[in-house]
């Protein structure tokens, strides 16, 4: 086997490693007037309202690089950005990227990340407009702020639920935590003998949500297609019970979930099986889906019926009624907001 | 002595550390519609333009908690991207603010971060409305995004230079510089021997300059009631030389100093002969005084010349002409771009 080339970062220096790297993106001037390359980027306000959410991740923390390839990792880091803009019923226009990162990477290393930071912004239709990459003491970070622009009459908070309301996510739960479980596996398996090969085959798709998540920009542009403004919109990053529970907080409602409702892959599972996990659990507490979770006005259910991947799983209740899963057996469990708190887990 | 008091990070959870940083901070119903709390922020447009900047800042890389203090710190954090929103001719309204720590850290700790994030936020009429606290396996990450807004007509590049425009700097340069010798020199006493006191009486300015900088949101409010509009702005982080060449190399102009004209403060040209440093060295390539470097069409000079804190300290001139100190000694000097950069220091 070849030696992949390795250029160190000292090479290019800062400005340089800058203009490297974003040399190829585009911008989209109908949104942005300016974007890398001044003390600050310019974006054209094209609605009433500016809508901005950032994240950051950390190595050893939000994701390991033994099984999450830089390019992979560079697009997911974008998706979780956009899915926050999308999560207010809101168009993402643009990003910006700042990455600290030891000396242990190669410019070929930052070519691979940003790579798949260009794949998210070609195939989202946003521009990379910002940034500043720096040195670290040790390992990767990630800083993404994603920016769009709403009007204020469509933006959808969290705080807008009613009693009544249905209870809808998008596409189906679980999958990225049950991914998780097999690389974590995979990992401990080649960490003890580096000679065996990580048995992934057919299981592209558990795998496939947690290291590539998409944003539900198509249930947006279904929303306005379907005329349908959700009365409150999350998405689900920490898991099903996580959200229900930041909708019910900020509403001033109780919920509760029908078990028999909550969409699982098959995929799912049969791997949650395996590992003996109830895929329930996997999707109240899983997190990382990416999906939205949103309640609508009773009225609009024919609407959200026609949608291709939107599932009416519960409905919102007057506070007091408790938010609840109704279990399959027919037994109604108070709810545990239990997020991916990474500082109580340490 | 007395211990100070020390709760874990761990004890309020990451939902519970965000809650509890941002309780105190109010936002300006004229500029934000929704601040912390939703998956994004949601600001006002109120002119054509939103504005956006961000930097990461790096424990070890760009600040030394020996001798930075945490309030002063998260300060700076925010005065640093306010600095670039000036810089455009614009007007900034909004921060967020992402922060990895170790559980070196202490809550007593973060809230003194927070309290300096605060005080520059107050001063400075921003809101702070969104961000992320997360756990890093080592040291101190801030990432601060900030945003404004500017109509297009008054937005300053760096690009619009042109021969025959005055070069003009406001306050005084190479202080932050000189402050750093300083504190890096009391620091090494103290390494040696922790029982001597540091010697930073009387040393103020010069350490203020480093800790505590501002950045020149009167010079942007001078300008809107003198009506000047610059042809062309920066500001100043990484040294004037550096800043000069970023301004002619987007212009595609040249342009020389009168070293003369360069304005350096008393206290910096004393403590610099100390340190055997040519104060114009130290403004030349010292940096971080975040300062607005700014041509003017020759017609604006009275107008400039009647302002409070500005300088003009030379001209711009045709490519070809070369990028140029005028020395106090009546020679010619080409001058070369010294930035800070981290990666080459490295």
């Amino acid at each position: 086997m070849s030696q992949p080339e390795r250029t160190n970062i000292e090479k290019l220096g800062e400005f340089g490693l800058i203009d490297h790297l974003t040399k190829n993106f585009d911008i989209d001037p109908v949104f942005t007037r300016y974007g890398v390359g001044d003390d600050a980027a310019i974006l054209k306000n094209t609605a009433d309202s500016t809508v901005v959410s950032t994240d950051m991740l950390v190595e050893g923390i939000h994701f390991d690089l033994m099984y999450h390839p830089l390019k992979h990792l560079g697009y997911k880091a974008v998706v979780v950005n956009l899915s926050d803009i999308y999560a207010m019923n809101a168009r993402p226009h643009q990003i910006t990227v700042s990455v600290a990162i030891s000396n242990r990477f190669s410019v070929e290393a930052m070519d691979e990340l940003y790579a798949g930071i260009q794949k998210a912004c070609e195939f989202y239709h946003v521009d990379l407009v910002g940034g500043d990459t720096t040195t670290s003491k040790s390992g990767l970070i990630i800083s993404v702020t994603a920016l769009g622009q709403a009007s204020s009459d469509k933006i959808t908070y969290r705080n807008g639920a009613s009693p009544g309301d249905l209870l809808v996510t998008t596409g189906d739960l679980g999958g990225a935590y049950i991914g998780l479980q097999l690389l974590e596996r995979e990992k401990k398996v080649f960490m003890e003998n580096p000679d065996i090969k990580p048995d992934l085959e057919d299981q592209d798709y558990l795998v496939g949500r947690l290291l590539k998540p998409e944003a539900r920009k198509d249930i947006i542009e279904e929303f306005e297609k379907k005329q349908i403004t959700p009365t409150s919109m999350i998405d689900i990053s920490d898991g099903l019970a996580s959200e229900l529970f930041h909708l019910c907080d900020q509403s001033g409602v109780h919920g509760f979930i029908e078990e028999d409702m909550i969409p699982v892959a098959q995929e799912t599972k049969e791997m949650a099986f395996k590992f003996n996990i109830d895929p329930t659990i996997a999707a109240l507490s899983g997190g990382e889906d990416y999906e939205l979770l949103f309640t609508i006005d009773p009225a609009d259910r024919p609407k959200v019926l026609k949608m291709a991947d939107a599932t009416i799983i519960g409905e919102m209740t007057p506070t007091g009624e408790g938010i609840a899963l109704h279990s399959k057996g027919g037994n109604i469990h108070p709810l545990k907001a239990q997020g991916w708190q990474h500082f109580n887990t340490k």
